[in-house]
């Protein structure tokens, strides 16, 4: 069970189950996401990848309200580098990643799945707390005793996050190596559609993070941007 | 922050919350059931115990498949006694409680509430994994390294579950004490239409464990039941 967002993360943690062997289930949550078209690109993703199946889930996190992603709150853009990941910024989506997580979780269990794939990151991150290891090992613990199959089993359901300790541009190397298609991939929180192209906005915290890792890795970043 | 099922004992666990002098916010999952008249059941339980508001969130448990309340999967009827809550029956939706209170936790996070409550109970109940004490340890343990709240601010964020330790018949005499009218709820899996009034099956385990409580409280049920 992979979580597949459309962004490059999840590309690449994908291509790594993959590459361990893995028959893969890429997960997709439609959750009322402004930049919904990274669905498309999860699409795209998972099926350049070879993901045996991909699925979608909607779940109305908009109701929850209070983050730029879901409600009209505006994205906050050219923010200083050193302030990202030093503070939890108004495009955090209260409990997101539980509710994300969950699902999978759900589905791995329907399955007969036991490893859990998330592309969540600690290091070139936006100060989400839910990307932070003790979350991962909280949720481990969590799904021990929440199903089925742990409680009558003993089933051990693992998380996997393989880029937690990576920063972007090691996880654009190790991407490249993998050969995941980054062209393929959405990052952008805040995106413009021109002729049915969607263009990212080049300076909200994803996209920033996003360049600096390409620019760090001594590549180009091969999507299309404002200019 | 309150998960309103429509059912018996969340009906009781909202007027155990306002009675405890809590300002509620009602919470009911649109998840896919086959049983959704269960939402009607919510709102009028909502409305009579005076919650301050009452939100629905829709999320797609179907996706997951594998249970009989989601799937074209045949409802269990008239299981022996003996059998209820010794074994995690085909009505088990994998993972629904996690799911369903992390997106009451995103809730929580974002309207400032830290008091979850929850109608589970390990007595008289299905045999869900999800319904134990050792589940809502672990919850909690996880809603304080997965908010903002509780990694910024060291919020920490309860589960009350008051119905835990109690059986059905305790349920309901608590129930009446609280003003619960339980003409108000619905609980049946498999529920029938006949001129707009929806009738209980009285033959799932939802039903028997109603009607046993009511019976051993020396009560009679006031929904209507298929004869």
């Amino acid at each position: 069970m992979c979580l597949v967002s459309g962004g490059m993360d999840s590309a690449v943690v994908l291509a790594e189950a993959c590459a361990r062997g893995f028959e893969t289930l890429a997960l997709s949550v439609r959750y009322g996401q402004r930049h919904a078209c990274e669905l498309e690109a999860a699409q795209r993703v998972a099926r350049a990848l070879g993901a045996a199946e991909h699925i979608e889930v909607a779940v109305e996190l908009g109701q929850i309200g209070g983050s730029a992603l879901t409600a009209d709150i505006a994205v906050p853009k050219d923010r200083p580098a050193a302030n990202l990941g030093h503070d939890v910024p108004v495009t955090y989506v209260p409990a997101r990643n539980i509710v994300f997580l969950s699902i999978a979780l759900g589905l791995a269990e329907a399955r007969g799945a036991r490893d859990l794939f998330v592309g969540v990151n600690a290091i070139d991150y936006s100060g989400y707390p839910d990307c932070r290891p003790e979350f991962l090992r909280a949720f481990e613990a969590l799904a021990s005793v929440a199903t089925a199959a742990g409680a009558e089993a003993g089933a051990r359901f693992r998380v996997h996050a393989p880029l937690l300790e990576l920063d972007k541009a090691q996880i654009v190397a190790r991407g490249l190596e993998l050969g995941v298609d980054f062209a393929l991939t959405h990052t952008c929180y805040d995106p413009v559609s021109r002729d049915g192209v969607w263009l990212a906005c080049g300076r909200c915290d994803a996209c920033q993070l996003r360049l600096a890792g390409f620019a760090r890795a001594g590549l180009r970043d091969p999507i299309a941007y404002l200019s």
